[in-house]
């Protein structure tokens, strides 16, 4: 009776009793964050590069402890991986000899068909245990100190789920992204690129391209000067992090270059409309322009 | 003794006993606004084509009555100009003949050069009453509701000064962009809009033109559900109005062509090293235009 009374009384387990994540800046901490907000975490492994941002991430009750790949392969239930995607395929490689049979991998990398081929390249076997993913949110802050764990409230999560994946994990990962607030869709990997190409890949492109030949102009201090509110949002995402962009660049290349085409075409039609200062074709593309993204803000649930 | 008395108890006039604001959205009902809450004006006119939005401005307290251009330009001290900048030579032309002598007019044209064109044809030997200008605050919000008296606080006004202007009527001005919290700097018009061009209209270009693109595109639905943050901010600018932006394009149309081919040339560099497959010129690149983001950031006084 006493014994029974006792089990009673304890808690239930957590969903993930230990959590490794790999990277703890803004997404990878901010996972962490809102997962032992939730409840849903017991103990919290970080891995990283940057000693720096480990203790930081430790200071600020992120993670309990920094770990090596090993150590988180050894103990973790579930590993997060939240480095640029250009590193995938080593991270797991390093991590495969010491995954545990039960463990969960996912990943956050902004494309999705070049993790996979990476993934079944360094995971082998092992793939199964490995559902790609893909957050939206978040981007142009950078470091722990930016985690938030209400970053994933009310944001889109796009899991690439593979034929290796069990439905019991696949239903766990949906769960825990749940938990942090997110909605949870699925689709094939290309079409996620493609479709991030589109309306992430493309406008990172155009925003660096622009920041970066207005800061290479021999006026550049007159032009910033005179920059207002209309520059800093078109530009507030070229403040994104180099290195992690260049992969995503170089991890979707075929689809952002697609994309790309499709774009200097509609550019080339509404400078053909100022060329000829026909004011009726350019009103007519600006309204539409106009309608469309009035319509998308007043239904995306993102704050403007 | 009680006549100096009342005399001295009576407040001071208003800095602008009569002020008329063409056009009474954003940008002329926050100028209206910022002006009454600094005490500097009596008594405020609104001009506009719109009854409904006069009717709005006048229940919002932006403006105390409704008038014609005619008696705008018989009563009003300061006449200040907030309609698309096409519309700027037909209203000068309407109004000079009942201009009173020592009437100031100014507006808020996104373009000079044209303006001041307009300007001189429409006024003549009038020519030295008028100060153009160009608040650089605002943009994508519209309408008599959206008018903010903070709206130009620490923003900059940009004035085009013409040699007919008198130095008494340029300092009042000064003063008067002042009262509303704003930096007052003056250059040429055509160095002001090729300026413009670079860091406000190509923006809005590609913006629009690629909010457009994606809006068009077969399978949009499903782009804009995985649009985030980035997308939202990259094309907050395309939902500005389209018939203030048709004007601006069509007024200052040489420097947003020129303009466009420096950015054209710096997005086929780009494009190559992503063709090339380049990370550290691509890396190169997105570094170079994040440096100098985040050094805009801080030192340009607009919150992020």
């Amino acid at each position: 009776m006493t014994g029974d009374n006792a089990a009673a009384a304890s808690p239930a387990p957590p969903l993930v009793p230990v959590l490794a994540v790999v990277g703890v800046g803004l997404i990878g901490g901010s996972f962490a964050a809102a997962l032992r907000a939730s409840g849903a975490v017991g103990r919290v492994l970080g891995v990283g590069r940057q000693a720096a941002s480990l203790a930081k991430a430790r200071a600020l009750g992120i993670i309990d402890e920094a770990a090596t790949l090993e150590r988180a392969g050894q103990e973790a239930d579930l590993i997060f991986l939240a480095a640029p995607v250009g590193a995938t395929a080593s991270i797991l490689a390093e991590l495969k000899p010491f995954l545990r049979p039960q463990a969960l991998i996912t990943d956050a990398g902004s494309t999705k068909a070049n993790v996979v081929a990476a993934a079944r390249e360094a995971l082998g076997e092992r793939i199964g245990q490995f559902i790609p993913g893909h957050p939206i949110a978040g981007a142009e802050k950078t470091g722990p100190e930016a985690a938030d764990p209400a970053l994933y409230r009310q944001r889109t999560v796009v899991l690439t789920p593979l034929a290796e994946n069990s439905s019991a994990q696949k239903a766990a990962l949906t769960q825990m992204w749940e938990r942090c607030g997110a909605r949870v869709v699925s689709m094939e990997p290309g079409v996620h690129d493609a479709a991030l190409a589109s309306v992430s890949h493309v406008p990172h492109l155009l925003s660096s391209v622009f920041m970066w030949q207005v800061a290479t102009a021999q006026d550049s201090d007159l032009r910033m000067a005179l920059a207002g509110s209309g520059f800093r949002d078109f530009t507030r995402i070229a403040a994104g992090s180099p290195e992690v962009w260049r992969d995503i660049f170089l991890t979707n290349r075929p689809a952002v270059l697609a994309e790309l085409q499709e774009v200097k075409a509609a550019l080339e039609r509404a400078e053909q409309a100022l060329q000829n200062a026909d004011g009726p074709a350019l009103q007519d593309f600006l309204e539409r322009a106009a309608l469309a993204r009035r319509f998308w803000g007043s239904r995306s649930g993102y704050h403007e």
